[in-house]
């Protein structure tokens, strides 16, 4: 990259440089801890930042909910796999990627949310991403109503396809139903959004949001990657949960939060999944996932359809650390999930709290700043799972008393 | 899904039907077929369509094109990780998911271009679309070339990015420079470009790009997903062979083909490096590479720079079965690389012999048909590696002789 060219030329270099340095201004610039967990003894950990050698730590802030990562089943499950069809599968699904795995999965994912058919996708984000922008453009003049709040991987896919967008307030079906009585009857339409949004732990109505669908014949599509695993009976999620699986369109969930593993998939009618199959390039033009991986999963999510031993720990876990943080004083906010997060509300201090935390506490919660929420509600977020004792969350809970002390940050009345 | 509402409602059914029926009709409805592959022995795998059981077939069209996703020391690495660490990340690169093992891995990638940093994602598709849409949005009124046979992952992240572009003729360095030329000297401009291109087997001229690009003062971006680790002294692709790396902005590559496993890369200045990291949707909300994935690619990585017995072995196998398509005067594509076309002209046709391929001679070769190649350029395209002996392709041609005597093709004069 040459910096300066003749006369006027463009500064490639300059661009960029400004680009960081915006970060760095607003106190948002990221960087990245370096961990390895331990398996087995997870959420027990070892960071590699700013010392030599491994240090241990306690990790709160993985998505990997209830430790299926390190399950004996998902680890001998992708062994065996490893050893029977190697590394990685060679291809994309239509030329020489699709195995058997593949097949199994897709039917044991169908099952799980009472689905015709369903279709793996290499993470959340791309299913997201595919399937809304194929979706949209499949349907002319589509109109697409989505919750303030969804995942930037939504708002990429709705961007994407080029449709029209009405954008409804977080979880406010009174608002929805005006957006939808607004618009022409005969358009095609599609509701997008979330069960349990991750950052505040808040959760849709979504029966509700069914109704609006049906009286304004709408498509529906449902994110529930944050509820996959570890709600309803089998793990089926939130519409498992509240019994209204049958009436959504299209489930979306990942592989890799509760499931521990890595991948994304939608379960939906055989024929709208063959037209994102068919259509979508995200799908279409990449590598699948590795047969290793998807091994993994089948076994995460077979064992979580039986078992509820690790969703009833997790819900344990967390119910104990918003108690505990309530009772200090602690700015816990008002989730119903199984995410407790730390209201802070500034990027710097956020990120303070985190770095004192990890330095002198071996404790690791990343701070969450924009763009992953908005300005002004920075926090932390814990994810305590069914690995986290009491003991661990009493010296987490002391350790941010004595921060939020020494910060001379406020404190809440004892609830 | 309700197929019919009051009045004129929009009937979904019907739509998505009718996009079904489009394909079918036009004979490029794709049927994936089912396979496992037989880790160690491998172009041998077990096929699961259309019969009870598994049935015994050689593979023809892998993009593990060197076998390293069966190489003894990517399988025990992953092992290795996989009992150290467990099965996923757990979290993104910023939450949690950034371990050891990819920041060694972006280190490993970075020297072998030579470049300041790498930058892991998910997939090669996710790495072009992510880099190219978030690059161009960086870069106010960026204008992007693209040559018209560049990858759907790269056409998406320039769609994405909502910026100009104009396509120039396939490797038409002449035509790329009347574009150039006729837009504002002052305007950021990105040349983007495949090296191998992988559906006709020629390779680009990147040096006159390069040329082209200094003179005009344009970044330049270059996949070599189908190049990395199997050309070079050290598997640094195309670039690294023609010894024009260090002119290139970014290099991208894909870690699903040669390198056996999955996942993708960018390698560049660290402070694209650091744009992108801090600004592109596609990597930072996505959980990141299982650690088991980055540790198979690190050991088939350092392998390949370090061995060229297994690219030596696929050019000479490459080399040996376009010579005997020619000698059968079967119509074999003029590729100067490691894949082998051989053209059909029609999807159904296309489709025909692979089906007779597979049932009648159990070898899989998958056709290619639009959107992958243009129409009327359908084709079966071939990627013998170091493990397809001469018997194998033998047999192969015969097969081939025999099924375009028996579908009336014709037969192109030997050479
Ligand atoms: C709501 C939501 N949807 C989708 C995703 C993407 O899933 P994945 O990590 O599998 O790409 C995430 C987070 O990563 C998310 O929070
Ligand atoms: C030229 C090119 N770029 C990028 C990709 C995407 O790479 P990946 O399979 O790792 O997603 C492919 C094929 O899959 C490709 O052929």
């Amino acid at each position: 990259m040459r910096e300066q060219g003749l006369g006027v030329q463009v500064n490639y270099k300059h661009i960029f440089t400004q680009a960081i340095d915006r970060l760095h201004s607003e106190g948002r610039y990221r960087v990245f801890i370096d961990i390895l967990r331990n398996k087995g003894a997870f959420p027990n950990a070892r960071c590699f930042h700013g010392h030599n050698g491994p240090k241990p730590i306690t990790v709160w802030c993985s998505n990997d909910y209830l430790a299926m990562g390190q399950h004996p089943k998902v680890v001998a499950a992708m062994e065996e796999a490893l050893h029977d069809v190697g590394a990685g599968s060679g291809g994309t699904r239509n030329i020489g990627g699709n195995t058997h795995y593949h097949v199994d999965l897709e039917a044991e994912l169908a099952d799980l949310h009472g689905k015709e058919g369903a279709l793996l996708f290499t993470s959340g984000y791309v299913s997201n991403e595919a399937t809304l922008s194929t979706l949209a453009k499949i349907l002319p003049g589509c109109i697409i109503f989505s919750d303030e709040l969804n995942h930037a991987s939504m708002i990429a896919g709705i961007r994407n396809s080029g449709c029209e967008k009405r954008v409804f307030r977080h979880n406010d079906v009174d608002h929805l139903r005006e957006l939808l009585a607004a618009e022409d009857p005969d358009a095609p339409k599609l509701i997008a959004f979330e069960s349990v949004y991750s950052m505040d732990g808040d959760i849709a109505p979504i029966a509700e949001i069914c109704d609006l669908a049906d009286e304004y014949n709408a498509l529906t599509y449902l994110d529930e990657v944050h509820a996959v695993g570890m709600y309803g009976a089998r793990g089926g999620g939130i519409s498992e949960r509240d019994e209204v699986a049958h009436r959504l369109t299209i489930i979306e969930g990942t592989l890799g939060k509760a499931f521990g593993v890595m991948g994304g998939y939608i379960a939906a009618d055989q024929m709208i999944v063959d037209v994102i199959r068919s259509y979508a390039p995200g799908f279409i033009f990449t590598t699948s996932l590795s047969p290793v991986l998807v091994a993994g999963v089948l076994a995460s999510v077979r064992h979580l359809k039986q078992s509820s031993e690790e969703r009833d720990g997790q819900q344990a876990s967390a119910a104990t650390l918003k108690r505990m943080m309530a009772e200090a004083g602690l700015p816990v906010m008002p989730s119903v999930t199984h995410i407790v997060p730390l209201m802070v509300g500034d990027p710097v201090k956020a990120k303070r709290i985190s770095d004192i935390l990890l330095a002198e506490y071996g404790a690791y919660v990343q701070p969450i700043n924009y763009p992953t929420v908005p300005r002004g509600t920075e926090r932390l977020r814990f994810t305590p799972g069914p690995a986290h004792n009491e003991e661990m969350m009493r010296e987490l809970v002391d350790a941010l008393v004595e921060i939020w002390d020494r910060l001379e940050l406020e404190f809440k009345k004892a609830a």
